[in-house]
């Protein structure tokens, strides 16, 4: 069992279904978010109990239940191989080697289920895990990417084997992000916090490319670097599918 | 006086000067990190003085001061107006319609200094403005992006006058982001985390675009989206220009 925590959280993941169980605050269902969510639980067959405030801070991973906590199945972990065998012609994955800030995977599972990315692959050693700050941030996208958790260099051979093209996304690279073409099978590659992608898993990459940065700061955070390419990919495929539709 | 607080905030603000005090926690230089942020703010003539951790402890605002706080000067507020005046002939202005978190604003404003953008409003109501955790987040960004604090519709008026195209971004867009030509003068208008932009600023908008979602969350966080379109327009505007390089 895992656990969800705060208001717009719970709702994204009521909307999914699931919930084992919903605890609110009792006297709470004034506020006509909280009324929503228990609307939509007993809707969606969720058992709701209503309890002292003090359970849930006590129970409160996050510190930010607002009032509500849902008990769902622990999301767990994928097996690549079996994303990588189920995928549709023009996969994508997002590598991340290294990111320890549970806001910044979050993020990164949020944006990642909006951009319809088929498995994030973070590595057993220096990850965060699917903690429930990560649920949280996630806003119900950690319920729905398949998330793998596995040594990165079988997964990168993996990869290769299937033709996926490894990107790297880091401020060393020698060309602009969108001058690379990202439409087909494709496996980012993304660097932690600190010390950004290892030279080794640099080194495999089939190509670098760099997010450019035209002020001050050096680099910009993980989770908007992923949205930054991921979005730039849906872009390259929706231009390839309108130029195929209105040939020259 | 405004304060920094955090190795690589501290480094990134050390970097761009104007630091009037360094505090570190005595016996920490065995650390590269630190003994790196000393010996750069020597070089830059900050006085640096060692103190107890309890000291920063007790200062810090932000509770992640990592044994490094840089006193510098209160980045303070622009006046949009003279902005404007002294821009280029394509700029660009980031409204931002609600943002409470200073999560959410720092990473703004970190990605605002990359992408170029000229100035940050900010409306003087229900908005978190340059705090500690902002500039923190910000990694030294919210000291160079300028940031208006004013009175959100004088501010649309003064843009439309100005011929600013006003691009808001949103779920209940009509068209993806990449079908608009963002390459002009544009002020894209987001909404904070609750409610979206509000429906008056979203009807002062001479076009509403959405980021497309392909999952099933409901939208992205603000930072993302930012960090979405201002790259969108980025590439818009180098395309132009090799377009120009190499006509047809």
């Amino acid at each position: 069992m895992s656990q969800v925590e705060g208001r717009n959280p719970v709702l994204e993941t009521l909307k999914r279904g699931g919930v084992r169980k919903l605890l609110v605050v009792e006297g709470s269902t004034g506020d006509p978010k909280v009324k929503e969510i228990v609307e939509l639980a007993k809707r969606r067959g969720s058992p709701v109990e209503f309890v002292e405030k003090l359970v849930l801070d006590k129970m409160s991973e996050t510190r930010r239940h607002q009032g509500v906590i849902a008990l769902v199945e622990a999301p767990g972990y994928v097996a690549l191989s079996s994303v990588v065998e189920k995928a549709g012609r023009t996969p994508c994955i997002l590598i991340l080697d290294g990111v320890e800030d549970p806001q910044n995977l979050g993020s990164i599972l949020r944006t990642a289920d909006a951009a319809g990315v088929d498995a994030v692959l973070i590595p057993k050693k220096e990850s965060v895990g699917l903690t429930p700050t990560v649920l949280r941030v996630s806003m119900g996208g950690g319920a729905y990417v398949p998330v793998a958790r596995e040594n990165i260099y079988p997964a990168v051979k993996l990869l290769k084997d299937e033709d996926f093209k490894l990107v790297g996304v880091d401020t060393s690279g020698d060309h602009d992000f969108w001058e690379e073409d990202l439409s087909g099978a494709v496996a980012f590659v993304l660097g932690g916090e600190g010390e950004g992608i290892s030279p080794t898993l640099l080194d495999k990459c089939d190509t670098v490319v760099r997010i450019p940065m035209h002020g001050h700061v050096s680099n910009l955070n993980v989770g908007v670097s992923a949205a930054v390419v991921l979005y730039e990919r849906l872009r390259q495929q929706e231009a390839k599918k309108t130029q195929r539709r209105s040939p020259q």
